[in-house]
């Protein structure tokens, strides 16, 4: 396969106006950020009420059935299922609704094999994925800044024109994202590795909990809620979304199938009174760290790292408030919150995380004024 | 096997002294809590400085060779592995060092059986866990609220004196736990589906991350952090704990393993033009979003859902704790704070949430203040 084309740095055809088709979240996220900027957008959803919806939240105007006023639109932006994209693109091509085309599946290659069956001009397709979402969906839950210093994956194709790529790159900048190109083939297989099979390895261990006594439940911890977290997930739209991307998420899930079992099988051989779990759970265990820590941000170890200034406080209104004004006196910026505690007592321990460098200095300044930081 | 004895719902020989053997997280942690409670506590660890520095933390004075002083203390804590409980048990019997003891391992089988094939005393050995923990170890990672309203495990044996199961029962009270009776058999298949299990399948997950790209990482988004996050705990005590609880364990790890290969099978069977997983992944979706939303807590959707409240604000110092200000003149309790915001960016979204009644109140006195909630 030829490399893809490669986004200019800066877009320099800066697009003025969209059309967005399916206002679901992203759909509708995408468009309000798009009138955050001053762009013109219309809406258009085969649900009417989801498309008005979002008209009423000032994501734009509805799509005349004429098309968008003053000819062609800049960018087309078609935010729906993956193997709904080929169809809806053909059509939009035939209105001649838009200069450029692009979507927002997050599978690449089958909406791409799509469009090259059914004929759609390819000059004009510039294939891409905002990397961002959350675990709820529709128009109500979306926000401008979904995108915000978020990646947003675009496959430029060898027949793309350029003026099309520079104008879908333009429009992931006007929504605060980072272009980035990336071919459709290493799209899906990464979106398989970070995305598409953890979803269903959290599905898996969540479905354990279904037949569970609720005593067992009662002693379920951080640790439990985080793993199964993303299997709350709407199950429809991620069946579309595994099923489009089945090679390369299938190949993933056995690679961790085959792990789990190879786990259980070292765990029963292990004479389980040596203290051991077998040298091939504690390797996993290694590499499993080892996992975590590549994971950029600050959960995970990677380069942003932060660290955490914890301080047991009252749990009453204004506690957290009076504290993180404390730390802001100190002139520090609070990356992240963190509340843990539990209902019905009264007190709770509030994490705050901040740059490295900072963490000695707010320990100090919180000290000094009276608060029970943890040194 | 016999039913377990039930605590007293108050235990009514409340301790006034403990020996503490073992002073890593969970030892250091119960010294600090009972100090904190004005209990006399002593400590032991086969390593020294570790005694030492749990010592100059505050969590008691170093245990002499000749035991407390003024006689035998009220409780023994045993916070060492799994494996090592029962001789460390045998040790502090022959010693006299307590009138009970206890241990803190997270599985409640194997000390168990070790302790009455090593022909412990029986009658004032009262096995327990505080369900507790965090990804750090060591005594410097100790807190004294580590337990504060989280399940305590207390596994009453038959042969157990009333007064034994009484002042192991106040000892987790007066750590600020909550004290519930579960059989050894019982507590060791729950942990395993509610804590062991999915710590390999973390750990599995993540497993898959140490090869992969750069640019696949830089994908990741919160959910691939969640999903992953406990692997990031220490191998070498998960190590221990998994080894110590094979069976059960090994039980879940091979019923997560068939589902994951049988949804790899689903996908690769399925016609990915049909937008559908096959009917199996679908399920399987479904099932684990009905397992998410047993888990109490706000994460989950049990019980106790919370809402949100969104608000984007200004990513400079003083914000967030304007905003809570603001929620606490409402005269809301914010239960819990998260704040979302990407390095370099100049605004955030920080969620508040707050009891379901209290939601509306909340967005309504944050918009009469002027700040741009999303209703």
């Amino acid at each position: 396969m030829s490399l893809p084309r490669q986004p200019r740095k800066d877009a320099t055809a800066w697009p003025e106006s969209a059309v967005v088709i399916g206002t679901g979240l992203i759909g509708t996220s995408v468009a309000l950020a798009l009138r955050e900027r001053g762009l013109a957008v219309w809406l258009q959803d085969r649900d009417e009420a989801a498309a008005r919806l979002a008209a009423d939240l000032g994501a734009g105007a509805l799509l005349p059935e004429s098309g968008p006023g003053g000819g062609p639109a800049d960018v087309a932006v078609l935010a729906v299922p993956p193997n709904a994209v080929a169809a809806e693109l053909l059509a939009a091509q035939r209105r001649g609704l838009a200069r450029a085309y692009t979507d927002v599946a997050s599978v690449k290659q089958l909406p791409l094999d799509n469009a090259r069956e059914r004929g759609c001009d390819m000059q004009n397709y510039v294939p891409g994925h905002p990397v961002s979402g959350r675990e709820r969906s529709g128009p109500a839950a979306a926000r401008a800044d979904l995108f915000l210093g978020r990646p947003w994956v675009i496959c430029p194709q060898p027949e793309n024109d350029l003026q099309a790529i520079d104008l879908v790159t333009g429009l992931s900048q006007a929504c605060g994202a980072q272009p980035v190109a990336v071919s459709a083939t290493e799209h899906d297989q990464w979106l398989a590795l970070v995305s598409h099979a953890p979803h269903v390895v959290a599905a898996a261990m969540a479905a354990r909990l279904e037949q569970a006594p609720e005593a067992a439940l009662a002693l379920a911890g951080q640790g439990l809620r985080d793993v199964t977290r993303v299997a709350a997930g709407d199950p429809a739209m991620w069946s579309h979304i595994l099923a489009a991307n089945a090679g390369p998420a299938s190949s993933v899930l056995r690679q961790v199938a085959a792990e789990l079992e190879q786990a259980a099988d070292a765990l029963q051989l292990a004479d389980s009174r040596d203290g051991q779990a077998g040298k091939h759970v504690a390797a996993l265990l290694e590499r499993g760290s080892a996992g975590v820590g590549r994971i950029p941000g600050k959960q995970g170890g990677g380069a942003r790292a932060y660290q955490t200034v914890q301080v047991v406080i009252p749990d009453t209104p204004g506690e957290l408030a009076r504290l993180l004004a404390a730390a802001a006196d100190a002139g520090i910026n609070v990356e992240d919150v963190g509340l843990e505690h539990s209902p019905g007592l009264p007190v709770g321990v509030a994490e705050l995380w901040v740059r490295p460098e900072s963490a000695a200095q707010l320990t100090d300044a919180l000290a000094a004024a009276g608060w029970p930081v943890r040194r």
